[in-house]
């Protein structure tokens, strides 16, 4: 957001405040200021005049200027009411070096998931595609996808949804998937150059607008302030990849993995048995009747207990 | 190459043949066979015409059809006297879907290294970039680079060349760097949707056309076959990636970092010790005054003994 216009939202943000008082402390003209409130409306922010100046009474359900008013994260917001897919988008952004930018969607017409299945990702949704450049090696990239999957759970443990993880980053309630997750990155065999990580919210949508075995934030508690519950996101993002070591502690908080009698599927054969632990950068501990295995990659399933 | 191309080939190599007699085995016509022929010699392949037939007197030094005869490991060879760079063309490829192609030149004019550094790359080298789709995670991509530097180690000695790996992937004569090799991919967290596997080899180069750490092939035994050289290194990489567990036991065989006292300079500091053993897939393990440090990137020396 234009700094000029972010300072303004501040100053309104407590009390009224009249025009010249606003083109004294930003140090601009009269019309300025009039235009820069004009702007703001457009982009959803409901400013009334008062006789003792501007109030802010609203800001925009959803946006670019939505979320980014009050964000405190290191990322910009690139918002599009509708585009094909975020994640696309973002690594457009990421191949011309671009970094710490959010793409972020009301609706995708082609919504990508893993293995490029369809990915369901109709108006109303929080489709959000965040553009990273971390010195890591590939190896340590399924560390994001956790922290995606964290920075969610929490987000919406938040608005009241009882959501838990399913190792790595399924996002459920009651077995039902309410988010989808794609990390997708490019780099040299040791050193990564960009990570997406795609986080796809069924937000404020009919739940028969999502797949039978999916939920919706509206079919579990109602429609939520789709902004806000962006900003948490981004934010509980933002902390947890600044301290990579604080990643699987908050995995275990949110994730409902461990202690679970499981079945992975694996390239190398199924791996059945109890959930005991999860190893950096994400490799999940199975006791089986033959001791404990190490698992990097599969799908993993809950078991009901024997 | 051309099936019946490939097949005309094969038949000249024992003996001469006569236009009719190939006409018959490979059910074409005559024109057909003399068309055929002369597409041959334009690649430069040197084909006699005799009395009692023609005869394969010699297969062009470089380039696609140089390499692709009798080439025994499935890649397609697209070849160009002077390119960019290989590694480039072949991400173009591999984002196009196409996969098991070696993009080969004579000549790079904008080579690429690690970290995006420039690499020198004249003419009468070997520059090869291998586009792969495995399906691994992204964690085992430097298995991949292992292999390439063993495949290419092997097919150097092979020609009279005493190259030796320095860990993790540098190939090296007396100290001096012969090769450069560059892996690229892109994929999601827990899956490679390709890698590029670089190799640019000094071959049959001036010694004052590289930089004054480096050395060419020409310098140390005098210029080689490059179309031989290329096959063998195509065909041991293949061998290689088809069977990853071969690979450390053979980067043992072709490297000279184990028992060596090494300084490793990584993200986290250096480490200092001696090189003990290599673990899959390429972790060092160097064993330090305060026991066995596990390595997995970082810039290797090789220090005297102490």
């Amino acid at each position: 957001m234009q700094e000029t216009r972010r300072r303004i939202l501040e100053s309104l943000s407590d009390a009224p405040v009249s025009g010249p008082a606003l083109a004294d402390e930003l140090d601009v003209s009269r019309a300025a200021v009039w235009k820069h409130i004009e702007a703001l409306r457009e982009q959803g922010f409901e400013i009334d005049s008062r006789d003792n100046g501007y109030v802010l009474l609203g800001t925009p359900e959803f946006g670019g200027a939505g979320v980014e008013y009050g964000l405190s994260a290191p990322f910009e917001i690139e918002y599009h009411d509708s585009i094909g897919s975020t994640n696309d988008r973002a690594r457009e952004l990421a191949a011309a070096g671009e970094s710490n930018v959010a793409v972020l969607a009301d609706e995708q017409t082609g919504g990508r998931g893993r293995l490029d299945r369809e990915f369901s990702s109709p108006s109303g949704g929080i489709w959000i595609s965040l553009v990273c450049r971390p010195d890591i090696p590939p190896a340590q990239a399924p560390i994001y996808t956790l922290a995606a999957a964290v920075a969610t759970t929490e987000a919406l443990r938040d608005v009241g949804v009882d959501a838990g993880i399913k190792w790595p980053n399924d996002v459920l309630v009651d077995g039902r998937k309410l988010v989808g997750i794609l990390t997708e990155m490019e780099g040299e065999a040791d050193r990564v150059s960009w990570i997406v990580v795609g986080i796809g919210i069924n937000a404020n949508i009919d739940a028969d607008a999502v797949p039978e075995t999916a939920t919706t934030i509206r079919e579990l508690v109602g429609d939520v302030d789709r902004s806000e519950l962006t900003r948490t996101l981004i934010e509980r993002f933002e902390e947890l990849r600044s301290d990579p070591e604080s990643v699987l502690p908050a995995w275990c908080n949110a994730a409902t993995t461990l202690g679970q009698r499981v079945r992975v599927q694996t390239s190398n054969g199924d791996v059945v048995g109890e959930a005991v632990d999860i190893e950096f950068p994400g490799t999940l501990v199975v006791a089986t009747d033959d001791g404990d295995e190490r698992v990097s990659a599969g799908d993993c399933e809950h078991l009901r207990p024997t």
